[in-house]
């Protein structure tokens, strides 16, 4: 079944304590369509300004992404971000935030979009998020993402929103900022009772927590040595996640979780390298392979003295 | 087979954010030995003051653990920590330290203690550690854990240290402090070059990481909503998995596995009050149940597209 992703196009100006790069591709509807994209076709719902290249949207294409639903205005410019990770690389400050295009973003689905059965509200204002939802027919399994800012300047509407999705991905400092519990294992049963079947807290190289009303697990992140750059690490997973449910078809608990883990894998990739680069050297084969050695790092089905 | 455990006995005077105790039984070697008490006979040797009360010891005696190597210093008083914990509890301040007996603790080890095949070397100095282990004879199954202070100021005697154990156990922040690597996993191969043939990283409420030459693995903690006292959560990890090795009497790959899953179920139970006192009441097998409930939360043997 095929995916619906809305939220930002972008580029990123980069810099890492070993390199940086200026004005690559990024925004997290793009991380998340491309991590979606090993495993089902994706409807993008976002903007761009007269300078984005017609080649990344041609680029886009090639992976199974659709792309009527990416607009472009002319006359402005894209969202542009521009930020310095700090030395541990789990902390980063934002240096230039050009939101150009991306502040008037008021998106009128293409018809063809209006009945994906999945749906992934990617980082956006809430207001926005219950737009879009709004504009997609039942039944469909929304997931949405949310982020600090909104979190303080718009908290109903996100509330509202909490009550509209199936599920809600968001890191552990927004966790914390949402609920006031500093425990997050309290801080993701806190989010469950704003409304949504069920809460994923991202805590970047330490993995994900899950929650739902039958189910708590942690699951470490894919220990890899080369972490070149975390941009966008949340959003493929939630793509991966989100791609293998809809490849699926289905969101029982096994699924999810598989979900989660593919979700884990595809995000250990994109950290390796700036931008997309590294996921675009690899296949799905690769993720199935890395996969397997993930599944049998948390095998436990040893012998056990009792 | 049994294990000795070296380390500092002490009264902990502990502050959280909700609650706080005054001068109750702590110290590294006490809830190593706790902890490995569900799975082994252990052998203490560390040493107490005039003030240490005779029941504490009776207590001990009673879980199976060997107080013979426990020195009582006449005319002194016992090792003295003073910690409050931050509204997060991930970090803590030390307010007050006196080593007292602590300072001049030379062990020398009961005849009946030069034997245990299995031995970890609590929280220490290196100097001190590999005085203890000149008196356990070989062959033996050595594990040790270590401080920053010791990173600071004891290098030299802990890298001859590493060259002579089997195992380090350390924290995150010590696993950098001491390699000058951001990068956990790199952190752990660059200690594994070092000496010993594997590291165990703790990174508290996000788990632990395994290194060894032929494998890499994290483990994430068991998610408890309950974390009252984070006071020897270490220690009791190192316990249970010490103490499991020990009942296993081998240490391949999957029995460290196991281990390190066991230590992990062991400090989860430890958090949940002050002191040892949740760990008095539960028994083995609530640490079989509650690993069971780890090993299904890990289980990714699910449904996986190719």
């Amino acid at each position: 079944m095929s995916l619906l992703v809305v939220g930002s196009v972008a580029f990123d100006s980069v810099e890492t304590p070993g390199a940086s790069r200026d004005r690559v591709i990024g925004g997290s509807a793009v991380y998340c369509s491309y991590g979606a994209s090993y495993f089902t076709a994706v409807c993008l719902v976002g903007v761009v300004g007269e300078d984005w290249p017609e080649d990344h949207t041609r680029w886009l294409r090639s992976r199974g992404i659709d792309t009527l639903g990416l607009e472009t205005v002319a006359g402005a410019r894209t969202f542009h971000w521009k930020g310095k990770y700090l030395p541990d690389m789990n902390e980063r400050e934002t240096l230039e935030l050009q939101l150009n295009v991306f502040a008037e973003f008021d998106p009128n689905l293409p018809e063809e979009y209006r009945n994906c059965p999945f749906v992934f509200l990617a980082n956006g204002a809430p207001t926005l998020q219950r737009k879009v939802l709004a504009q997609v027919a039942p039944p469909r399994f929304v997931v949405a993402d949310t982020m600090d800012i909104w979190i303080h300047n718009e908290l109903p509407a996100l509330k509202q929103l909490l009550r509209e999705v199936d599920g809600l991905v968001l890191n552990d400092s927004e966790a914390r900022l949402l609920t006031g519990s500093l425990n997050l294992v309290q801080a993701g049963h806190d989010v469950l009772r704003m409304g949504p079947r069920f809460v994923v807290i991202k805590k970047g190289e330490h993995g994900a927590m899950f929650f739902s009303e039958q189910e708590t697990y942690a699951l470490p992140a894919f220990p890899t040595e080369r972490v070149i750059d975390p941009t966008g690490a949340g959003d493929s997973f939630a793509g991966g996640m989100m791609g293998y449910l809809a490849s699926r078809g289905e969101v029982g608990p096994d699924t999810l979780k598989t979900a989660i883990a593919y979700g884990t894998v595809v995000a250990s990739y994109n950290v390796e390298d700036f931008s997309l680069d590294r996921m675009k050297q690899i296949e799905r084969a690769d993720l199935v392979q890395r996969m397997k050695q993930y599944q049998t790092m948390l095998n436990l089905d040893l012998p056990v003295v009792q």
